[in-house]
């Protein structure tokens, strides 16, 4: 009787995830403002980096890549104590992969 | 001589990731700002579950946990095409929850 009625509210992270959900969409908005800020870093470094290496750079990837790990690195923002995994999955695999950042 | 001065600078995902280093803590800033707006919502939330569930509840790695994955549900506004993964790898994992209430 319990079992698929309280499942959305009593699990905690259902919970959490469904407010995360609905706030989704302006944090996105708000998240977009704040890299339009950087924009012009990234569209220079993506154009050097087409200078340097040839046409079949494409910027437009290696920008979108740069922002993914921008917001990976922004999650030790809140760090999770159970796991201590300081590098993100998409970063650079062979640089040092911990304390670039974090201040 | 040449090896190892030009690594950094003619692989294009180190070049960009140097950017994005020397850029995060700059956006790191801005992040928390915007997540600073949404706080209450966040902190209500998480106050719920834990009248619903109980004091064994940690608010504040509920609120992280709910941080982090709006982070990495942003990603998608910077879509991989070589990646076709719509969902977060950290959305929620408990699909049955084990429901060992506290009453």
């Amino acid at each position: 009787r319990r079992s698929h009625m309280t499942v959305s509210y009593t699990d905690p992270l259902v919970s959490m995830d469904f407010l995360r959900a609905v706030l989704q969409p302006s944090f996105n908005e708000d998240i977009m403002a704040v890299f339009r800020k950087y924009q012009k870093f990234f569209d220079k470094a993506a154009q050097n980096v087409k200078d340097n290496i040839g046409d079949d750079v494409q910027t437009d990837q290696l920008i979108k890549e740069a922002c993914r790990n921008v917001l990976e690195h922004a999650k030790q923002l809140f760090p999770d104590p159970e796991m201590k995994r300081p590098g993100p999955e998409v970063a650079i695999k062979r640089s040092r992969p911990t304390d670039d950042d974090c201040s």
